[in-house]
């Protein structure tokens, strides 16, 4: 389950749902992703089945990153849960401003 | 996003979603949860404006937590997160240990 709300999957399931894509194209898609985190991204989600990583003959080699029918099943609840954090996201933070306020010091920043 | 993933925090907003709990209800519904992980995952999601937390005037005093309005909003993509991890549960588990034999030493476990 932490797969699935985690961030950075989220928004490389988001955009795969649109078709396959390539690293590079993934890296300019998903805004502020790292190559590192990125490459740990697909290898997590290609090791969970939720998508295919294909190799095309070519020099250099080509790589392409596509949905598996696993992943595509998941695209609609991860579309919401992106269009949810949008949608509180300023909410959310002004609460944990206030939260802060009331608790100075809290560990849970 | 990383907080509606959060196994735990999806566990305690499914059950929450039944109606306002004490922290020992809390503990005991929430299967395998420790005391400290269950004190950083209310504190958390009440940082966030997902629960309340409500000190009732009693000895020794009691506290219950429920959902906010923002977080019953939630509450419906949350099961349905839960429902899919856990249809998909031993599927992934399989691909998991296909891509750690085809992978070995990868280090993405």
């Amino acid at each position: 389950m932490d797969r699935i709300g985690d961030k950075w999957s989220v928004l490389v399931i988001v955009e795969l749902a649109s078709g396959p894509r390539r690293f590079r194209e993934l890296q300019r898609a998903v805004e502020g992703i790292s190559q590192r985190m990125l490459t740990l991204t697909v290898r997590r989600l290609e090791r969970d089945g939720l998508i295919t990583r294909t190799v095309l003959a070519a020099v250099p080699p080509q790589v392409t990153y596509d949905l598996t029918d696993r992943g595509a099943s998941l695209t609609h609840l991860v579309k919401q849960l992106a269009d949810w954090s949008l949608a509180h996201k300023d909410a959310i933070g002004d609460s944990r401003e206030d939260y802060d306020r009331a608790n100075p010091g809290n560990e849970i920043r």
